[in-house]
């Protein structure tokens, strides 16, 4: 009997692959670019990680009992469809049949936050969690939600969508075309264009050194900026803090989990500048059953790898293996 | 094989028990008053509702297989305990063990917003939801989540308090200590206060006819206020309203609920004064599966009996009958 699985994550820009044992973390991976020339070529980079995995592990599609996807954007779970993913400029792919077909073993896909979700249940900082919030904050905002050690999909497969919950109706307009959003408020975009705002505005910031142009300003800078010290820099990570802390509260008292693990790039990238006011706004809240929220708060342990290895959680539920 | 179950409601000031059969709706009825002058004397009272349930139907204990209670306040549902319900001056009550020795039937106790979505999934508005989010809007403000049927109660018991989510940081004091809670937004006192308040600062209202106390104004007055077209009154009411529809956005990104149920005393009392203003703001909000939120949004159908009827639902639970 089979008992190896693949885990894919697929991003704009790499795919990555990990090959699985029947329990436990991945064993052996590979990373591979992503060509967005076209669909075909895509599914072709995705291909050739899962190959080369194999290739180098001296493993046969016949060794594989399922693999699992991990994939930016909308997908539908339960048809294997990825709706759609603008980083991969993809629309309406069968993707979980493309791989069935291909490696002949059963395949399923799920949005990264879903599956960054699973893979901090499953091997991070979510462990034994009986209800787990994952909440990744970077270019976009997602939450996966993990109850029982399933994931909480929803009646449509658009659960964890928290970016564009309305949380400042007069805040800032979002891509979206509605205001307030919170990935308008606390994403990396969003606190880079804080900074600009602010700069354009006339304050002062080591930011903008005297001639330069703050339309430059990225996420990273105002980072570095607030790590140096630089008081502009601190007010707009603190303010975005905020605005994120108080979405980490209404999930708390909506879902009640006895664990909330922040991953993504602004969350791993900003430090302290963020994640102290992100702490300090939950110490302030009292759970309703004794502990305090901040208690349950925890940071990312997989980093970039938690989508990949929930992926490799996922390719255990296909082949029958896991939950 | 015994073929009833007793549903129970207990209120601040009434204790309602209903009987069930092995499926559908409650059979009989029974209403009697809440002595609250001791935490035996309040039992009393929920025994006097069963034995008077069963005498009506010509019932013993021995018929029974099984009793639910919905409780305003937190509870434990594992251990059967209601840590504290504040309407009821209880603390600490080891409520299902009580009625299991009295009855001899295996007893079960929940919160009231829970078991009222579980009501309306299993009898109202949220009948086959495969994500059945309900929002209770009165003197408080809870919501009851059932997934696949079955109430999602979070790592500690106290999911769904969103009453105490933090949606306007810089709000009014609530009286949990926090400011901007949704309840100091959007519940029935709040609406009362907003009223009182912009009266106290000048505002004109047929809510206020001159040389009387604004002190006396409740909710009620101002729904019928904003019903009769009262500009004041209706200001308040849209405000209340728009706060909640953020709430509910907030809600359905995390959770994508195929139906939302909106209950309780001012959701039911204010009618198209509340409602058309939630829905409005709904309208506005795409879902990510092509459904407009407002598409997904439906008013109580079971209205006062939800909690009853939840009760009844899991009435039969305790015996094993349902899920």
């Amino acid at each position: 009997m089979s008992r190896w699985v693949v885990g894919l994550d697929v991003g704009g820009s790499k795919v990555a692959a990990a090959l699985g044992g029947e329990t436990g973390v991945a064993l052996a991976r590979v990373r591979v670019e992503t060509d967005l020339s076209s669909e075909a070529a895509t599914l072709e980079s995705i291909f050739g990680a899962v190959d080369r995995l194999l290739a180098e592990a001296g493993l046969g599609a016949g060794d594989l009992a399922g693999i699992g996807v991990a994939v930016p954007g909308e997908v539908d779970h339960r048809r294997g469809t990825v709706r759609r993913a603008v980083n991969l400029r993809w629309r309406e792919v069968r993707l979980a049949d493309r791989l069935r077909r291909r490696y002949a073993v059963p395949a399923l896909c799920d949005n990264d936050a879903n599956l960054a979700a699973l893979g901090e249940w499953s091997f991070g900082a979510g462990r034994e969690a009986a209800v787990l919030v994952y909440v990744s904050v970077g270019t976009g905002i997602g939450a996966g939600i993990v109850v029982d050690g399933r994931i909480h999909r929803g009646a449509g497969g658009a659960a964890g969508e928290i970016g564009h919950a309305v949380v400042l109706p007069d805040g800032p307009r979002c891509a979206c075309g509605l205001h307030g959003c919170l990935e308008a408020l606390a994403s990396g975009p969003a606190i880079a264009a804080a900074a600009r705002d602010a700069i354009a505005h006339g304050r002062d910031s080591s930011l903008r050194p005297p001639g330069t142009d703050p339309v430059a300003i990225t996420a990273s800078d105002v980072a570095r900026a607030a790590a140096a010290g630089d008081p502009l820099a601190r007010e707009v990570m603190a303010r975005a803090a905020e605005h994120l802390a108080y979405a980490l509260i209404f999930l708390a008292r909506t879902l009640d989990p006895d664990r909330m693990v922040l991953g993504g790039g602004v969350a791993a990238g900003a430090g302290a500048a963020f994640l102290t006011p992100v702490r300090k706004a939950l110490e302030g809240v009292a759970g309703f059953t004794g502990h305090a929220l901040a208690d349950r708060l925890a940071i990312s342990e997989l980093g970039e790898d938690a989508g990949l290895l929930g992926a490799v959680q996922l390719a255990r539920t296909a082949g029958g293996r896991g939950r």
